[in-house]
């Protein structure tokens, strides 16, 4: 039996969700609202102390953190391979994939917190706000709730973040000139990649465009057109938010 | 045959030289001198675009990331296994790795940056400096030297490292009051924390004591007793430098 905590099927949880559909494996849906901080409540920090989703639970045994939780899917459901064959190969796909955990997504994260998480903060009243935040887990959670309800990121903090983002897009755009896919074949990487950018290439016209990155629009639409991402893209969204930057798009950023 | 491109025995280096002693693999050494930037020059970027090390060369394939790495000898090397034998283990395993690379890493690197490399910044002279932080390949590393070249991290900064490193101290300590080594059995895992924290305890007096972390404290020692710590602790180390902190601790660091 799987179970799968997750929130919006965005992000985190949008790389979860297509490991899943990818490999045509059934499971129970626990939905966890992040809008209303659930996963800082006693109840969800009992299945994970960090107080993030997503969290895979197979037979009673709990696998945390997203990348870790696609690795685990692999081992155990080896139905349509989403890691390559060779160990050399697979090297690759894993570095790709670290590039995506510790360049790109906190680097979306950041801008998409200051340009719509910030409202959360600021419509919330200040002593609820610092009640919630006080019982985050995880420490630089909690600054990055203080930071968004204060000042937000600074100037330089935010330059940078859109420097890495046109680095990723250069990255990724030189992978795509020898192979369809970002390493080798589809995988991962690709997921991850599409989960924490792909999906919003339109949120950053002069990184990802016609003109710069022709093959990484090429790659999104592709990978749009899975029939395991079409599925992920078609589940239920509480908030009604869409990927294409024109409708609130909040919630999909607060398990950042 | 085997490559490791690496700098001294110490951090991202050191983690992958336990790897390889704990298997017993012979390689070809290649000292990639930090202190003189040599990461960043032409010849070390053919190898790592990301100017970054280790680097491992295996039969003519090049496999980049500390992490990404230590994956690759376990699947080509299984001898002296460094990941448990179940998926739901080996995922547990993997989490806290995936917890030392980012929150324990960039935690301590911060804070000997502040102590350690600001030196090496501030004694060369500025217009080189400039030229040197020009051609790091990667932008959160042009800005990291941007700021140790500067007024270093703010405050807020390093109180958030601090902060972080006190949480890591309370996570290890809560996994050893269950198992002699963090995720059961001996793992990559250890390994990690070891080299990022765990040879360098009394630099953090107030996070790590016989009074908070004494289950780390002698995990720390039964480490460092390991014949492969050992082997590797004694490898050269051209900086002379030792992880008592009582010696320059500069060069360790400047791969962070």
């Amino acid at each position: 039996m799987l179970a799968l905590y997750h929130a919006e099927p965005l992000a985190n949880t949008m790389k979860v969700l297509i490991a899943l559909e990818e490999k045509g494996l059934d499971f129970e849906s626990h939905y966890v609202d992040l809008h209303r901080f659930e996963q800082h409540e006693p109840a969800f920090l009992a299945i994970n102390p960090a107080g993030q989703v997503p969290v895979l639970v197979h037979d009673g045994q709990t696998i945390v953190e997203s990348t870790v939780i696609n690795e685990y899917l692999e081992e155990v459901f080896p139905q349509t391979p989403l890691l390559p064959g060779s160990p050399a190969a697979r090297a690759t796909a894993r570095a790709l994939n670290k590039f995506v955990d510790d360049v790109v997504m906190p680097s979306v994260s950041m801008i998409a917190w200051h340009h719509r998480v910030r409202k959360v903060a600021q419509r919330t009243d200040p002593a609820e706000m610092e009640r919630m935040i006080a019982r985050i887990p995880l420490a630089a959670q909690r600054a990055k709730w203080r930071t968004i309800a204060g000042a937000s990121f600074s100037e330089e903090e935010m330059a940078l973040s859109r420097e890495r983002i046109g680095e990723a897009a250069a990255r990724f755009e030189a992978a795509l000139a020898t192979s369809p896919w970002l390493a080798g074949a589809y995988s991962l990487a690709d997921i991850n990649a599409f989960s924490h950018v792909g999906a919003r290439l339109p949120w950053f016209p002069d990184a990802f465009n016609a003109h710069k990155t022709p093959r990484l629009l090429d790659w999104a639409d592709r990978m749009g057109a899975r029939p395991a991402v079409v599925r992920v893209q078609a589940m239920e969204n509480r908030t009604g938010q869409r990927l294409d930057g024109a409708a609130p798009i909040e919630r999909e950023v607060l398990a950042g």
